[in-house]
């Protein structure tokens, strides 16, 4: 086999992409097992969509539209046809919408999570593929949908273990943002997009960063400019009065500041009318209406949101690349897309969803526990002497499988030490032994490798702990199961 | 929103892609579930490595390489690097492994689940986009790895369901039909792949038809011919001798025959030595070691097997697209592949694996289950009357759900019909409504649509139906979750 003239491959991942495994891909799975079960239970089904889309089933919608090949992986398929991973589970639910309209019920909901795509440089904590777990009604323009959504975010966030003061769901509308782009005289799209993406940089750059953009121009830390939009003073004081009104007030008192801040704009108005309908059903929730805040500063950069805004955040600190202590921040989000489905005709299918960034959770949760765990979450490993002909080892690690018990027999020749080298690299606490005289009497040798790092780590107590706690005794082979239950179950 | 000059984009899936809902999603989930917990218990641990790699890291190992692209999904990256959709999940184990090996636990032995791609023209039932699900153990030659994925395989299948008449796991050595290739005298590469494609159709084509393609040519029931390979009668004869060796003896019977065949082999004599000793460990295993069977025509398509390969076939009746009555055939296989990490250059890394086709499982399971079912698989509906503003039916389906019965409000603002035919859609059994005369006694309505629709089916046991299983009453509010428990629980 190989052909000595070719180059041999380089054995590496391709750039923005990462393997998972260990305590990271587990904790996803407990992830998506207690999202998925918190979506079904309110009544979703399920649904997966595949991971390649036509291109322009997809659409625009990413942030930053301007990137080239607009942030989507995408090519010319055998038959002409433009396809692309799909950079979301929204656009590809428009697609499954419209394309089956007439089989599905309405409103349509559901949940689906998997692998989305982003074609777009990656950095330290940013790859091109990631998890999302959504959950969308699709086919009404209810508020109660809407509502319910904020008020699941906050059950999962709670379910996951993040305590009230730990995480907050904010929740905003963008036709309160497109009315005060009005009223402070914007018109041009692109000016009102750049306006937008400023207000989206209040949590991060202050009253003093947004200022600057809003008028005459910012420049950063490393020199970089960024023009201004050139505002003059009062229509930059009218943005801050709104992104700031959010800050610490009681939603009654907000939800008049910020009428009398949209100044009788009719669609504005109409977008307070739903806030105040949504902050009365979060109100009526004892259990979780308490984490969901009208906030004003919430934009959320997707380009198909037509109404309510929202995104889950979490308030504690971790340390960035930099050292710096930071909040972790968002973690999921969402809102009313009315529009998305009616792109590809037919009458208006107005809905709403939202988004758990799964990755992003993932790294929340483990940035908060010790990296270095003694842990012992390897399989029992029973030692296999007999090398290739005899079948004994793994005769007795089936009888533990049998029993309940992860086991395996070491697959290999070599010899004692490698199989215990191997055990150790597995983070195997038991260690079995059958030998040929033992064998002859029903008997194995169990090691306990957590008695024996422990010996090592502690030598004064090394006298009380052999007495209690055998790094290695002989055992009757049917009573092995059994033991192995007791001593996981006490120690662990 | 939206441009009248644009034109609108259709709502269509990809060809060769499928949307995911309903029993067939809910049936790959439990199959993901039993098989993975099945992997897991056996000691191997779960990675995840993403769905692109880098084209060279895939190599070229498909069945049909001589197709455009080779059948894989590739495009060029932004910093021109090749990069492809995966076509399994071996190629980037070795290239995982390869990129890892200084932290990998020798053998490493990993499961992974995902969708794989294949850029291929698609059919009735065969798609572009499916989900397999790997186990491997990698950095071990033993035979007793091979030995334990067949096993594996056999109890995976069974505890899905399958009794042991309904499927076989078949195993043979490619290193045996090198050393046939060898003694009939086929050098070239090309032509001793031909020859084993040929074998690789005896399970379809029978015995004329393998005899056609290695001698004079073939022509299909359309017209279609396929060359044959001009081998002569003693050497076809030979071939078929050793494909027919399979056919209903005892393993040790046959294991001589083929020694035999060999004519004295070495490389040929050591796979069959290897067999043996597989066939011994397989004996061993009360439970699923009777379904092992050693069988010489057990080709594999995949480029990169060198020793051992194995599959698993349903062998129970299904009807096929035309009608006819088949064997529902192969739903998983595998193999050894020593050469395939040191592809990348570095020592030898022997290596042996499985793939379970999920999606062939979930068809075949399918296919033996009635289409029709009246099930009720939704959730309960809370009649929605308020509307908008009145959150009274998201805190009686609140209350459901805190109780752990599987419940939604209504979102939307459409009249009690339509909200009822909503819950047929839904297939939900259970409707619930509290109207205003109701909630100041705090009584609700519960409706059940199993009993009327078994009324409208049997009107004749209209009376007894009646009384033993009203199609509606009146319950207090705080009884109402128990008695859903109750008649979920006596009747479905």
């Amino acid at each position: 086999m190989g052909n000595p003239k070719q180059k041999k491959p380089k054995a590496e991942l391709p750039r923005g992409f990462q393997d998972l495994s260990g305590r990271r891909l587990e904790l996803r799975s407990k992830l998506l097992e207690t999202i998925g079960a918190i979506y079904h239970r309110h009544g979703f089904e399920a649904l997966e969509t595949p991971i390649i889309e036509r291109l322009e089933s997809l659409g625009k919608h990413l942030p930053d539209v301007d990137r080239p090949q607009g942030g989507v992986f995408a090519w010319r398929d055998d038959d002409e046809d433009w396809v692309a991973l799909r950079y979301d589970l929204t656009a590809p639910l428009a697609r499954y919408v419209a394309e089956n309209r007439q089989f599905l019920p309405r409103p349509f909901r559901r949940f689906q999570t998997g692998p989305v795509f982003r074609n777009e440089k990656p950095g330290p904590g940013r790859f091109r593929q990631f998890t999302q777990f959504d959950v969308d009604s699709v086919g009404t323009a209810s508020i109660q949908a809407d509502a319910e959504l904020c008020l699941i975010l906050a059950r999962c966030l709670k379910a996951i273990g993040f305590a009230d003061d730990e995480f907050v769901v904010r929740v905003n509308d963008r036709r309160l943002l497109d009315a005060l782009l009005d009223l402070v005289g914007l018109e041009d799209e692109a000016q009102r997009g750049d306006a937008m993406r400023a207000m989206d940089k209040f949590d991060r750059l202050g009253e003093e960063g947004v200022r600057a953009l809003l008028g005459p121009g910012r420049k950063d830390e490393s020199g970089d400019e960024t023009p201004g939009l050139g505002l003059d003073g009062v229509h930059i004081d009218r943005v801050l009065a709104f992104l700031l009104a959010g800050m610490g007030q009681d939603v009654d008192q907000l939800l008049s500041e910020l009428g009398q801040l949209l100044d009788g704009h009719g669609v504005g108005l109409e977008a307070l009318e739903d806030l105040k309908l949504l902050a009365g059903l979060a109100k009526a929730d004892s259990e979780v209406g308490h984490l969901i805040r009208i906030d004003p500063s919430v934009v959320r950069g997707l380009g198909y949101y037509t109404g309510m805004v929202f995104e889950a955040e979490l308030t504690f600190p971790v340390r960035n690349a930099k050292g710096e202590e930071v909040v972790f921040g968002s973690v999921a989000g969402g809102g009313r897309y009315d529009g998305l489905v009616a792109r590809f005709g037919g009458e208006a299918m107005p809905a709403t969803g939202m988004s758990i960034g799964i990755d992003r959770l993932v790294s929340a949760i483990m940035s908060r526990q010790d990296d270095e765990q003694d842990v012992f979450d390897g399989p029992v490993v029973v030692v296999n002497f007999g090398g290739r002909e005899d079948g004994s080892a793994m005769a007795l690690a089936d009888m533990l499988r049998h029993a309940g018990v992860r086991a395996e027999s070491y697959v290999g020749d070599a010899g004692l030490k490698a199989q215990m080298k191997y055990a150790d690299r597995r983070r195997a606490r038991f260690v079995v032994l059958e030998g040929e005289d033992e064998r002859a009497q029903n008997m194995v040798t169990l090691k306990d490798l957590a008695a024996g790092s422990q010996l090592a780590q502690d030598i004064s107590s090394r006298a009380e702990w052999l007495a209690g706690q055998p790094a290695q005794r002989e055992v009757p082979r049917d009573k092995l199961a059994e033991l192995l239950f007791d001593l996981q179950g006490r120690q662990k």
